[in-house]
């Protein structure tokens, strides 16, 4: 059932695993003070990088797709997060309203909804599914494979509140991440429950402010396992004012991007490392695997041709990318039946409910592996991120190297909910 | 894995089922009104009983044995809810002490105790295990089958602080139900959890107060799905100052095994079932199926020999009989290879973690399984308490059946919990 998985069993990776196995107690105390005086998001995804000489998230995602690609043992673990989730937000509820990205056709999208739905259902409440899209004008149903299937609805707003005809939610599961812009029938809601909140969409997110808050994260943690937080951590730099199509601010990009190579090449030095360090230039407002490119030479950026600026210059939903956000690459030395693989987890509160591998057999290991032609292989994360094998070689237990990734992913997971709190709009209200 | 199951897959049990997977947002939701007033006990095992036209809770464990029976897939979501039980209570917990049963020799309940405490390490606690047993002087590893191995230390108690040399838990978790009384130590602690309390230990506790409890909630939620409750709650009554020894009360006991007798026959009658009705006299501060007797005639009350009263005279630890309660049989239809069965249903917090099926191949469908010979075979409870499947034809999902099991063990537990207040000798501090 679990593929064959080749990873990386050298190396300083197998020093953090062992720091990390060693300071579970620390590790998971520590997790519990950061909650008690910060927020986890709702659910969150996290893509993790790990290079055999270091791990480090490289992205998270606030409005996770992909719950169809959790296996059917990996669903109680969601389900009982979901409950905890949902009794803390309104244990009253009986309604939850899901609101999906509009472009609905793809079928692998709408076996995450699916998902989405039966999980909350399980969880003990009514779960419909309602979209923003003007093109949703009727109740539609919707056939999927495997037999199942979803009605996608038009959402209604009455007195302030959003919900369907006949279907007043309690809490609002936002599956869309506002890449266009959060549509005003989601504003000023009337005691409705938004989750994530509309500051999560990606109008407001900026990766750069996400990193800056991991940064921080890291370099706290790195205290607690007393480790350099370089090996967790990504670095990165920014740029503002990029415009690709005209190329403005590119030689900006280029500076930075030299600055961040040779940062890397210190630390590679400090290490004895052998590999070409790389950087990935990513759009800030950038999701979805868009507006991503891999540099190795800044003169790179010299020899971009028109169609590939042109690629870069729009993000998801047609945005524009203004500013950049120059990281540190991370090479993925995992493989999955040869192809080149980084695994993905998933969090519902603050709980570890599952993951998978993405995988690209097109796709080298210093390249976004977030691209059509990616496929999933979900792996047993339920039993391993709880389940620490203590006293097993270093590299040598799934358990382990899968518990190490739940830590990394939940400090990206503070991390976004630091970040969230610092955005928040409405942050002077609880000061 | 999953042996095969023979139910009885007809009768009133189906509807009842359809009840129950019909209603799961109303249950959930009222479960979670239920928890916001009440506190769940820490830990909790009900022993349920299945009769193919009525269900019913008939023990319900705070101090319980067997979690070495869960199999590996059911440990995720025992350690995902210890941690929310964990926050709960006392989030700054670094080190947690297991209090054991005295009689420690049995390898099963040393295997059981090796689980709580992987459990509970998983959850991110440095875990020990320390004795309040007199036998117990010194540290003492003892191997365990299939390379495992415990250790087994002294307690020490400290200026008011109960812990081992060197180790100071701020949270004490018991698994000795203190048949043989609370010890002094463990009395007046100083700011550091007990759990459960003393007042969950078998010296307070009353099965007759339990099953008050249950009744009554029994009663509450049967309003919920809209079902008669006698079809979750078994019928019981109490009789005091019983000696078996010198047979005095065993006249009061015959009256009220007839009075339940003729309540029981009533509701047969009225459900049309053809089975002939029995009770089930049990110590009221028993456990451990100790001082349990099936009894189908009052008349078999006379015929008791010494040997058989002296037997049900003296429960665990070699308590004394004084009451006892006179329990509606509830007969088990379940059987697995051929010998009766019955599920018995594990918690964490507020949580279905797991569970296993009881099966004694030398006993009858209206006996007490909980004796010498009985065998465990652990079924996916993990998965199937929190998926059921909707839609499935009544009686035929066992995901379905699991989950009605699921609710029933959690309005016991729900029981013991207002039995729990009822009985918190503290009660009028949050008054």
């Amino acid at each position: 059932m679990v593929p064959h998985l080749i990873t990386a069993l050298t190396g300083p990776i197998n020093e953090l695993e062992q720091r990390v196995i060693d300071s579970m107690p620390a590790t998971e105390r520590w997790f519990r003070l950061e909650w008690m005086e910060h927020t986890p998001p709702f659910y969150t995804s996290v893509d993790i990088r790990n290079a055999g000489f270091k791990l480090a998230p490289v992205d998270t995602n606030l409005f996770p797709g992909g719950w169809n690609n959790l296996t059917p043992e990996m669903l109680p673990l969601a389900v009982q997060a979901a409950m905890a989730a949902i009794e803390k937000i309104c244990p009253e509820a009986r309604n939850l309203l899901i609101i999906p990205e509009n472009h609905t056709r793809n079928s692998f999208y709408l076996s995450n909804l699916a998902q989405l739905q039966r999980i909350f259902n399980m969880a003990g409440l009514n779960v419909r599914i309602g979209s923003v899209s003007p093109d949703v004008k009727k109740s539609t149903v919707i056939e999927l494979p495997h037999g199942e299937s979803l009605t996608l609805e038009p959402v209604v707003r009455t007195r302030g509140r959003l919900g369907l005809k006949h279907f007043d939610p309690c809490t609002i599961l936002l599956n869309n991440d506002l890449s266009a812009g959060a549509p005003g029938i989601l504003e000023d809601l009337h005691q409705q429950y938004l989750l994530p909140p509309l500051h999560a969409g990606w109008t407001v997110r900026r990766k750069s402010t996400h990193f800056r808050s991991y940064e921080e994260v890291a370099k706290r943690f790195g205290k607690v396992l007393g480790i350099d937080p370089w090996l967790i951590n990504p670095l990165f730099g920014k740029c503002s004012d990029v415009d690709y199509s005209t190329q403005q601010g590119l030689d900006a990009v280029q500076v930075q991007v030299d600055a961040v190579l040779g940062k890397v090449r210190r630390k590679y030095k400090e290490y004895g490392i052998k590999e070409k360090p790389f950087v990935v230039v990513k759009a800030d407002n950038g999701t979805y695997g868009m507006g991503v490119m891999t540099v190795r030479d800044p003169k790179d950026l010299e020899a971009l041709n028109r169609k590939t600026r042109n690629k870069l210059a729009v993000v998801k939903d047609g945005q524009l990318v203004h500013d950049v956000i120059v990281q540190e690459g991370v090479l993925t030395q995992e493989r999955l039946n040869g192809a080149v693989a980084e695994p993905v987890v998933y969090m519902m509160d603050r709980y570890v409910v599952g993951g998978f591998y993405r995988m690209h057999p097109d796709r080298g290991v210093d390249e976004n592996l977030n691209a059509p032609g990616a496929a999933f292989v979900p792996l047993a994360f339920d039993q391993s991120t709880h389940m620490p094998q203590l006293g097993a070689r270093p590299g040598a237990s799934a358990p382990n190297r899968f518990y190490m990734y739940g830590v990394v992913a939940r400090l990206a997971m503070l991390a976004a909910s630091y970040e969230l709190e610092a955005t928040n709009p409405d942050a002077e209200i609880y000061d």
